[in-house]
């Protein structure tokens, strides 16, 4: 049991759009992203997904609307529900998931990766 | 479905060592909490719990070492784990954890409060 500076982490990879797993609570797990540009449409049928923004801006696309999202501020995508998250310039975000889930859920594309990198 | 601003809902309460439910991720809750002083010795023997500070400083004393933690850094303290959460300053926290979990885990006490006060 450590403790985690979420800065220092970040200082540890420079790919976007490819979480890297930082601690893990119970059967979930917190992973960093740094993410520009848009990413895929998807969906994850059997879980929520938690994404809050450490440094930056995001949006988020729904079919419905499109959310934008600032340092400090947070949205739980319920399961199912299709998104595609981008950003202008580059963010810093955390994601709190359970183990296991896809980064592209059910829309396997050159985005996909795999989904237990640790740092 | 909406985003959450943290600073926004620490705006909405001033009680010390109260989590405030904010949101939900399937069967898990994400909670703030203002802290200051010492809170008691207790653990969870049934999960996990993670802590994020948000603004401030913070310890925890477990039982062979002391851990602080700083603004953007978190810990997630297993479960069985005794601890004792502390901060000489009000300082501002996320938790994250199953729902139902009682702030004072084992140790009933005059800081126990309601699991479940949404903000």
């Amino acid at each position: 049991m450590k403790k985690i500076n979420l800065q220092n982490k970040f200082r540890k990879f420079s790919d976007q759009w490819s979480p890297k797993v930082i601690e893990e609570m119970n059967d979930y797990q917190f992973k960093l992203a740094k993410i520009k540009n848009d990413f895929i449409w998807h969906k994850h049928d059997h879980t929520d997904e938690a994404f809050l923004v450490i440094e930056g801006k995001m949006g988020i696309e729904f079919e419905d609307e499109t959310i934008e999202l600032s340092v400090g501020e947070m949205i739980v995508v319920p399961k199912g529900k299709k998104h595609k998250p981008f950003a202008e310039k580059e963010a810093k975000i955390m994601l709190i998931e359970p183990k296991g889930v896809i980064n592209t859920g059910d829309a396997l594309s050159k985005f996909t990766v795999d989904n237990d990198q640790w740092i």
